[in-house]
């Protein structure tokens, strides 16, 4: 068997160069799920079934009645599928990725191919089906898929920069017990922004004038409040359909499963919080100022503080798939989440 | 002591009859309160206290502004009562049904009788108040009270089909220890949909064409995140009360207490999960692929296929009480839920 | 050092009185964090880090653009900070509170001015970032920070009374061990409003016609599903914010780091319910009939019926701060949450 991950962006480039506006194109992808082990936090790690190797698993950046086409290749122990949460499947629920359902779990070794059209547009994701208290709540088996609207909203227009954050939890006990764990009951200990938890999350940096959308994914499940200071935020979209007028807040309640799209106008140069207000998911197991937390940063606001937790911080571009999402449409893989084999 | 779960519906026919246009019908019902067990799935059971002996309790299906009496007889060891909640009772604030607030608990042995008019108009339900950490969050007293309106909105003029789904949590360890349970801490292990869970739970059975309404109950001390493939829905109603507008949605978060209205338009053919996305209300105990989980099945999409777990489901109408609602206004009981008398 | 917790209001009604309409006024006020015991019911006593010693802490009440000076000192044993949750801090980030982000911990025995000025309007609060886990989830260091707008919307003008409702939780293993708890996995077992648990929470006292706002803050770290009997109430604001349109409910689910300010109108007399629906959040510990529960009572319904748990009932006002509310602007202590020194 020689599956390989392989990023399909490059085709896709090509293909919709030589199209019309308004005419679909065609996304092929070929992707295997590996047993990895990724790290959280410190010397906190954990073995994940990871779509590509990587957790959060790749990003699908497709437009509106685009089609899609994902060969899988399960190289783990145990079967998997992909839902693609949120898609219509119109005309092909046989691709809707539920085993003993839609299909059979996709056995060790065994491929299955998905094919489909992205719709409708929104802020989508996609992950495992079976056994989803252990694959979809404790090994990190989704990722996010978002489909562009052939029409935006006004509102979409006046985005600057585009962000995804998937929550997810941990518990500890689990980590290197692969087939095990998400059990009623289980202590979930580390709680991660795609996959890791402060103060190895990233800052977001913006300049004043930026108008920022959060895609906020309840990944996992576990819920998360999430709260961004010195800002009164929008929350425009649930489950990426607009909402019927935007909410005003400074905290959005994400239960799982759900997805909400908020827009920030960083009109407030300064270094501003976002983090989870459910106060234990900022916790790294017993230790406090962890967890589900991250900073807006502004250019100009001085980063070195002596005090600033972050002042000597190594930035990482595309944490937030901010960088991956201002590229041609297409599916984006991120050397940031990739773990490392399971022995 | 000969008191008897009777239903009223059929004298409520004949009441409502000959009565013009806009004149309030008048139900009566006595109903007894037991000691049952019921099956949640497999060979899990859970001893309850049962209204009418079932879980979920009789449906009451009445008009705004209709009259309704309850005799209800406590054959149980506890003392209960019956809240209605959401109903205003208005100038009866005495028939609220809460032990040393607006009544005495009624002891074992004992009968009260409720009176008061059916108000405002909406998905509303009755439950216990004493002990509720017990007797509602893992004994099963409670049931669906649904007020039709005197003027419908126009978006519930077409609907085509009518669905009660009531969520609840139980924690095995009370399983059989009545007058215990459901104290801080506890580990709540199984989830249902009116009491049972997934495979015995039903499908919701459609075609296409149809406009559905699932009326989802916080029953329980738990949340539920509700997912439902293949279909954007609309969530109308909350509490019962329409919404400034509707919400487009795959996921609809419902939370103790509350409820909510949402309506779907069925224009794609297959086969569709719903399920809670808090990922371990899919477990049965330690067994995945179990709990808040049933599907959608559309008329004309093969049921056959050896690789689909209800490949030879025995169908059961009225689960969802989906039957009775299309019968005229009254008390309706309902065998699916009936428990076995606890010896 | 002589640091007082001293009630400014008296002075800012001076300075208020000679201002004309529309410009700011000036707030200033001293105010300790001690270590103190309060009792959240019975003999369940709890060690806390106070600001000006109570649980909650003052109440500040102010208007939309005025200018506040706090001067914090921390006579504790641990370092503290006070967050101003959803005020903006526009060009004064650095008054935000976050130790190791926009600040050091004020370290024991230290102290630090915070200054800034008051927007936007609405119903903020305040709260420790110090190891939120232990100090907002259950060492009390919240309290309610209220902004008057200069342009109230018309809703607001219809009300006639003001509640404030604080909800939160306390894992009483760890009661007594300051500088301890809030872990993962922790169990939870009281739970209160403003500091107290049923039977030890205070009626809502109304009368026909009243107009009512209760301002709900997820001031811990858990979930409270707060339902009302008898009446249909408006959610008008989130996060101090104005909802597009109000929505229609008996349930409001209130998340951590949440506000929701209701409007109920006082049309129907009688004895009403208002509690959480997460039936465990009405036990004290191991006793039914507690914790997140309390009563709207109405003028002229007799509080001497026998059953009534409260009959006897010695009433304590402003344990809302529904009086000091109606004061002039300023910043409000209440003995009612005074604890006792810890020795």
């Amino acid at each position: 068997m020689t599956a390989v991950a392989s990023d399909a962006a490059g085709k896709d480039r090509g293909a919709a160069a030589g199209k019309p506006r308004g005419q679909a194109a065609q996304h092929k992808f070929e992707m295997n799920i590996e047993e990895t082990r990724i790290t959280l936090v410190g010397q906190q790690t954990f073995q994940t079934f990871a779509y590509a190797g990587q957790v959060p698993a790749p990003l699908f950046h497709v437009r509106e009645g685009d089609h899609v086409e994902v060969v899988l290749n399960n190289l783990t122990t145990l079967p998997h599928t992909i839902h693609w949460h949120g898609l219509l499947q119109r005309g092909s629920w046989e691709m809707d990725g539920v085993p003993d359902m839609t299909q059979l779990g996709i056995q060790p070794g065994d491929s299955f191919t998905y094919k489909f059209v992205a719709e409708p547009a929104g802020t989508m994701w996609y992950h495992c089906h079976v056994n989803v208290n252990e694959h979809v709540a404790t090994r990190g088996m989704w990722g996010p898929f978002i489909i562009d609207p052939v029409k935006p909203a006004p509102i979409e227009r006046d985005v600057t920069g585009d962000y995804i954050l998937m929550f997810s939890e941990w518990a500890s006990s689990w980590a290197d017990k692969l087939g095990q764990g998400g059990m009623p009951g289980d202590v979930f200990d580390y709680f991660t922004i795609n996959g890791k938890s402060f103060p190895e999350t990233q800052p977001i940096r913006v300049k004043e004038g930026d108008v920022i959308r959060l895609r906020m994914f309840g990944a996992g499940g576990g819920f998360h409040s999430i709260h961004i200071h010195g800002h009164v935020f929008q929350i425009v979209f649930k489950d990426g359909h607009q909402l019927p007028a935007p909410i005003n807040a400074d905290t959005v309640l994400v239960g799982p499963g759900e997805r909400y799209d908020i827009i920030l106008r960083c009109d407030n140069p300064g270094r501003w919080m976002i983090h989870d207000h459910i106060d234990s998911h900022t916790m790294n197991g017993h230790t406090p100022h962890g967890g589900v937390m991250t900073l807006i940063e502004y250019d100009g606001i001085p980063r070195d503080q002596s005090y600033y937790h972050w002042a000597h911080k190594e930035f990482v571009p595309d944490f937030y798939y901010e960088e991956s999402l201002r590229k041609p449409h297409g599916i984006h893989t991120n050397p940031n989440f990739k773990g490392t084999p399971v022995a």
